[in-house]
């Protein structure tokens, strides 16, 4: 079996979650599955070994997970990308567009140098749009959005064409659906 | 220099955060810093390699990050424990008590067999609030808190002698103010 089939067949999906007519994802079972989570990291570390990138960015909470694990067995440092008012220093924010209403994310002011080459992790792309609000912080920063990688990819939302028409950048997913 | 001393090193302090008169310790700079991620994690190792856990909670969402580090080097299943409503199958929820109001963190139902032995991992510990809550649902869940780990303690709070007193367990941190 594939990385991709493996991965498929332990996540969950759960029902008119987190409203109805929604199939969520749920990656917890992947989490408890410690054989899994070594094959996932080793699969994302053959992807991006060799892209010289000078950090990874987590966009919160599960794009902490494999987030930490990727710049951890990289040996590039981990930045947080986080919801507005949780990051304590000085910080630079970006909104965008949910179905109803508005999201803000935020990244420490200092946290890029500029002309850095930044990979941007999240567990899910849908539509695009909290990663391509963490692309916008990014470039705020004076740093280059060099890859995108998710673990899964919802690929009838397009989230992917998003991503590549903004930012020239095609995203990096193990799973589709 | 000892490894409490580089990290309390690397720690900024940021005064009136989230509030005034709150002096917060931001562990960005750690996750900056690769090789000082690498020695945290062996040293977290070195003190739970013995342990014989079953499973590490973290808890949302500064706790996933070395949650699923020490998770992922000690090949154990990482469990999320997560604020309400974010959690997609079936949760049992636990509150407890804020300065104001209250919080509510969650598992899900069948995230740890009866019997198993838990570690839980948070960055910080304040006054205990948010650790002994988790180790309630995972009580509830007929399992059992082997260990508490902690990156920094605030000693004048005593949540380790709260969460002594309530469990019987010990807290275990890196640095201590």
């Amino acid at each position: 079996m594939s990385i991709s089939e493996k991965v498929k067949s332990v996540i969950r999906d759960v029902p008119d979650f987190p409203k109805p007519g929604i199939l969520f994802k749920d990656i917890t079972p992947v989490l408890a599955n410690t054989s899994l989570v070594h094959e996932i990291v080793q699969e994302l570390v053959k992807d991006f070994k060799s892209g010289g990138y000078d950090a990874i960015i987590g966009i919160e909470s599960r794009g902490f997970i494999f987030g930490s694990l990727l710049a951890y067995e990289l040996e590039i440092p981990f930045i947080p990308v986080r919801k507005a008012g949780k990051l304590p220093f000085h910080t630079i924010s970006e909104s965008y567009n949910l179905e109803y209403g508005k999201a803000t994310i935020e990244i420490h002011q200092d946290a890029l140098k500029p002309g850095s080459r930044v990979l941007i992790h999240d567990d899910l792309l849908a539509t695009g749009g909290t990663a391509a609000a963490a692309a916008r912080l990014v470039h705020k920063l004076g740093a280059e959005t060099a890859a995108f990688s998710f673990l899964i990819n919802l690929s009838f939302l397009k989230g992917d064409n998003i991503l590549f028409d903004e930012f020239g950048v095609k995203p990096n997913y193990l799973i589709s659906y």
